[in-house]
């Protein structure tokens, strides 16, 4: 019987505190086993909390008990982090699904963790409001999700990611206790920025049950230009034309020739003649929009565009960038099995990371197919492998230490925006010191001194 | 004798280290008794460090002997921070103030901690690049000062505050470890973002070293419209009504009757017509200023404006930006003692702020002038008194924690962007719990276990 393990007044105490919301049975527990890596094992419990006070509950006696806990919100993360890897209890945010204010006035919104990225954004743009962070996932995603890894997005490149648009967090500490950081306000500068720390902390330092985000008003207009390149080194070359030029779109996307065949076998419909398409997306008011249009058709035509079209209206650019959205699922519709990593580097420094690409390609004899947000530098390199092929999966993972070592020279980064979870933990070290580390547990111990918040991520 | 409590091998090892640069006579200990706040002692002992590995050996030192240790930037602090209130060490970082690199294809700054904010900006915008934080001493003030305290300024109302142009730091722990957080990359989720929590954290927690800064493409053109109205009412109202009409320009800011007269004086010109002036900073593309400006008239002409101009060019404009800045300075100058508060709220809520203010003025029988970042919600209320007079001082502190109430209740924030210093700390807990404050301690002891950073602050 799951739970078994647990102890006995643990238990008890669940039960008394969440009746029937205390799941155990192994069709319920399987569930939860896995996120969108795939990879995992099912947690001895599973709770569906309704309420702050019901969380803090779980919390405590978890603390008390020294039992983990998993926080799990869509199970959208690419790194394991919503997977129990030592049993324990996992806290299923999906009952604490509400948005609980949109205020026009003070351009903000309050939501529990587990609205859909989706609503929330036809929610405020239905009152000239706008909430920029756009995961591909974002019609799965949740809020709390996006919260725990920093999520990006390919309107990242305008408009930041997650982070930014998090003014203030009610989250419960492992002991219990319930925490207010930030404020409504703007600007807050009161102790030191819990708020912050806490986006993209994965879930290890405490459990967010609330978050106030910052909007902005919705830009009036938007356009999104297509280009279709000979090869990505084409498609390269305008990103950094456009870098020199100053030209800031909402968004630059890059999907590579694999990506691109798979995207187009998956929807059914041939998206670009060459090897290589970037989407870009200019907002703004009209007439500001109608001048970007013109640049940016500009530096894709003397890059060497094969076509550079610009969408026709709503529903085109739509159509474009769920194609985009796509990728992820055509790629894994192949059958074969994607590996995603995605790296990031200084933005001007995307020539070199696709060589090393190459490199990897070359040297490890790996289908490699990438696609992301260019303009950030971040570009997601998915190595393809042949399920059953234990040699190729071999490659791979010597591979992938290759690539993040490169990444690291790059002076980039190993994770722009999915997070460490389990799945890069051991790359840790390969971009932060021995003495960085040490700090970041001594912090993990400052919110969590047993440990009980999703142990076995990021260290 | 100065630095005479000090222990002997302290001393001594500061002295092998650094030389001369050890700086021990009253005459010089005075000059770093007080910041801009003006209240203060001097330390036992000034260093003057020109490199990483001796700001390491200095905090090495302070760490093992327990000696307090109180970074300095510029000195332009309002809250006290760069001041010593427990004598020990001023680690002034006078001679740490070269840009290293301003990279024009990954569009980023990496500085010293002691660069003038505004060297900075005149240096990236020669290259057409941007750095927008833009506090009012930005002639005066160190980029390390704007991180150690997450500096605003007018422009962060469509730009952001400090925080959001620093990508990485290095900095030295007062073990002498010195770590590096975040990249180079504008995206890294790598670890609990130690970036964010250095940025604002007053220098209790590290030694800022190095900073890596985000820059943005300089927007092509600007315009000012300077927006005089009968009172703060009318000016208010001109600036609910821009929110509602999601005009996001470039800066708003807002200047009462006394602050304006002061300003006025001070600068030997007349400026305003009536008792508020709305000066607002349109910016973008040559197009989208032109729109912009004339949504921005239009709102000032509806909310009752007495005069609405536009700066005529850019001298212009920096002529009404300069008396902006000079108003602290203009207030100084009426030989009033200036309490000065940069309390915020949510940004519609500044009417009642006013109200607040308006109570304040008739209850405690205060002159109270009000200037600041009127579009973030974010005022400077300065509490003016005479210096001589007990009860005028008395009935100014009685006002300050109503004023620290209220904003509280109004879900705003008892400090936007100065910090809390020591001038504050009396009311942290006015804004956050004991669960807060309590994990703020053992974040603090996470870094700085012996407590030598900066004692005396924030807590």
């Amino acid at each position: 019987m799951a739970g078994r393990g647990l102890p006995e007044g643990f238990v008890r105490g669940l039960r008394e505190a969440l009746g029937a919301r205390v799941l155990d049975r192994p069709s319920d527990l399987d569930r939860y086993a896995a996120d969108a890596l795939g990879v995992g094992a099912p947690p001895d419990l599973v709770v569906t909390p309704d309420r702050t006070e019901e969380i803090s509950t779980v919390a405590r006696l978890c603390h008390e008990h020294r039992v983990p806990l998993v926080v799990r919100g869509a199970g959208t993360g690419y790194t394991g982090g919503a997977v129990p890897t030592q049993g324990g209890v996992v806290l299923a945010m999906e009952r604490m699904n509400r948005i609980l204010e949109i205020d026009e006035v003070n351009l903000l919104a309050v939501v529990e963790p587990n609205v859909i990225n989706g609503d929330l954004q036809r929610a405020v743009e239905a009152v000239g409001l706008f909430y920029p962070p756009d995961p591909a996932s974002l019609d799965s995603s949740s809020i709390g999700g996006n919260v725990a890894e920093c999520a990006g997005g390919p309107r990242a490149f305008k408009y930041g990611t997650t982070k930014r648009y998090v003014l203030a967090l009610e989250a419960v500490l492992p002991g219990g206790e319930v925490i207010h950081t930030g404020s409504k306000a703007v600007k807050n500068v009161v102790g030191y920025d819990l708020t912050q720390l806490l986006v993209g902390s994965e879930g290890t330092l405490a459990i967010i049950t609330r978050i106030t985000l910052r909007l902005i008003p919705k830009p009036p207009a938007r356009a999104t230009i297509a280009g279709s390149f000979p090869g990505v080194q084409e498609a390269v070359d305008a990103v950094t034309a456009l870098l020199y030029e100053r030209v800031v779109p909402a968004a630059i996307e890059l999907i590579d020739k694999d990506s691109l065949r798979a995207a187009e076998q998956y929807a059914g419909t041939r998206v670009a003649e060459g090897d290589a398409l970037l989407l870009i997306e200019c907002d703004g008011t009209p007439t500001a929009v109608e001048e970007e249009v013109v640049r940016v058709k500009r530096a894709c035509t003397v890059a060497g565009a094969l076509d550079v079209r610009r969408s026709t209206g709503d529903a085109d650019n739509d159509n474009l960038w769920a194609i985009r959205r796509q990728v992820s699922l055509a790629l894994r519709a192949t059958g074969l099995h994607k590996i995603n990593h995605d790296v990031v580097v200084p933005r001007g420094r995307i020539p070199k990371l696709f060589d090393v690409v190459d490199e990897l390609r070359r040297d490890f004899g790996l289908r490699i197919a990438c696609f992301g947000h260019a303009g950030d530098g971040n570009i997601h390199v998915n190595l393809m492998i042949r399920p059953d092929d234990e040699d190729e999966r071999a490659r791979a993972t010597r591979a992938e230490r290759v690539l993040f070592e490169r990444v690291v020279a790059l002076e980039g980064s190993i994770s722009g925006e999915h997070g460490i979870g389990f799945a890069k933990k051991a790359y840790l070290s390969l971009e932060l010191d021995s003495a960085q580390i040490e700090l970041l547990k001594r912090v993990k111990a400052a919110f969590d001194p047993h440990g009980i918040l999703n142990p076995g991520k990021i260290f």
